[in-house]
């Protein structure tokens, strides 16, 4: 039983590129959103191991990429913590936002919420289910978000642009804010480990707001927890790589890999290929980097970006990937174009 | 008579680092907010010379930087081609939208519009204003949006998140892109000569949006149309130095200057002091690139960042700027105190 994702992973040859999709599993599949409409909220279908299991085996059956990954939200761990996390259709998640030294404090911890458990069952069935079903081949990833990415989140009390509140509080006190950043770290850690120990095969770290951070930031507040968690994942579990994602981390990607020690690195579309294959790929594995707006659009150009994404990055070890998740109004047939090109392709 | 931001954008010596802040004529300062609630509409005072040229003023009165930056906004190019700029409170602007060949092409020739010779006569009125108010070492610099940038509000209709629609289009149609793209070309070089013309000393180019686009996308719209602006501009006006600000370029900002040809290129705060200094700032003159949360911020973060930022700049040619414009929010105190770090600093 070879699993070409972890084999590239582990830096070692494969018989061809191995491929999987960010949000793969989501609202651009028609059985995803038979299910979704009826279920009351999102959470519902997070927490309910037979439905999450269910979800995030649809892109599998359909397109068999090599890789599925976990259907959860990186919210979880905020929720675990009593946020209060909750999706408003066409606006996004709300939570009660934390803003302060004593809030943070008042956090729920992590380790006392039941949910996390949810998950971690959902992870023992999906490992059962891609037996069951035969896709031996197919790795299984859990994830989390990081904790940069979960303050911005819980300080801003749902999206936003800029996360200006949260980069403002960093800015005016450090002390404070890194009382929340250790909480989370403690509970990403345990979050990961509890899906590791369940049966994920590989973690992947979601950073997706490190960009909207001044580069010295960066290292304080995304390097810095991620290296703690990393190191704390590989002692327990030394034969699970770890996948960091920093999004939008630019010229800064190859201080992220040196410093927090990821076994491989997801790459947004903003960075060239030609670049990353020099700075970053000769550090580490790589995953990426379609732009999902190229794969919406679909089309010659589609072709024409991912023909040169695979010979950019196909001599060292590379997952082909999007540089960011699918977006919902994608045609499924352009995913499965993707597939094609992808296992038909040769170096 | 020496101009300090001038002498290092032609690679001088200079007494000290020059220093200027985007956005430092606007809305965190009361004289401006004063204005500003006297008039009906935000794009009266761009059109109104001698309110523009007041607003111009303000921030070189009240801090001494060593350059004005014309009061005025990205969007008067647009404006003139026809689309119907508004500006409403607390929404951001809203146009209306082009989204075809069809629509690009009907658009108004930008020549055929009054609304440059306004800002032209503002121009005019800044330069006398400031040597009749004694700044006789202040220079004055002209801008544009860039034609990427401006084409994802005209796509768009409006400010966007990531501009979708425009990137999308961009995919799926690229000749009729191109045709948008060359439009706002040909816009671009006629209203920074005019504003040349009437007395810029330089001249920057705004694209604030380049950092939503895949890297190949990068060079087909935001690099390969600035080339063709900075070589016309150069070929009229050799002495006046063309400043490129591809916000987001990351790794891409090299390419960006070796391919464009700009004299000088201001760096957003997401790129490292070091890394840049090595890649970007051993190419041309740089600009940059303090985190305009961190100014907003203040306190003992704000002193450290301006310290580090000069530090590992002021070895080449530099200019002190932010890496974005200055919040509304920010206390006027907090430029006050970095304009007195960067005047009293000593490399």
């Amino acid at each position: 039983m070879k699993k070409r994702f972890l084999q590239v992973l582990r830096g070692e040859e494969s018989d061809r590129v191995p491929l999987w999709m960010m949000r793969q599993a989501g609202r651009y599949l028609p059985e995803y959103r038979e299910i979704r409409a009826g279920a009351s909220g999102f959470l519902d279908l997070v927490y309910d191991p037979d439905l999450a299991c269910e979800i995030t085996l649809q892109p599998i059956r359909r397109f068999g990429m090599d890789a599925a990954i976990l259907f959860s939200d990186i919210l979880v761990v905020p929720d675990a913590m009593g946020c209060g996390v909750r999706f408003v259709d066409g606006e996004g998640p709300v939570l009660d936002p934390v803003r302060s030294r004593k809030d943070f404090e008042a956090l729920r911890p992590f380790g006392e919420s039941e949910k996390p458990e949810r998950v971690y069952e959902s992870v023992r069935r999906i490992r059962a289910a891609l037996e069951a079903e035969g896709f031996h081949e197919t790795a299984l990833i859990g994830f989390s978000g990081a904790p940069w990415t979960l303050a911005c989140y819980m300080i801003e009390g749902g999206g936003s642009r800029d996360f200006q509140k949260a980069r403002s509080l960093a800015y005016r006190d450090p002390g404070a804010f890194l009382v929340l950043i250790d909480l989370l770290s403690d509970a990403v850690i345990a979050y990961l480990a509890g899906q590791a120990r369940a049966g994920a095969e590989a973690l992947q770290i979601f950073d997706s707001w490190a960009g909207v951070l001044a580069a010295e930031e960066f290292r304080r507040w995304v390097i810095a927890p991620t290296r703690r968690i990393v190191a704390a994942l590989r002692a327990e579990f030394p034969d699970v790589p770890v996948i960091g994602f920093p999004k939008g981390a630019g010229p800064s990607y190859p201080l992220y890999v040196g410093e927090t020690g990821v076994s491989a690195v997801s790459l947004d579309h903003n960075v060239s290929t030609r670049w990353a294959a020099e700075a970053v790929q000769t550090l580490c594995p790589v995953q990426g980097n379609l732009d999902p707006v190229c794969l919406l659009a679909g089309g010659v150009r589609l072709d024409e970006s991912v023909g040169k994404i695979l010979s950019d990055f196909s001599g060292k070890p590379f997952v082909f990937n999007l540089g960011h998740g699918i977006d919902k109004a994608t045609p499924p047939e352009h995913v499965q174009r993707v597939v094609e090109y992808v296992q038909n392709w040769q170096n």
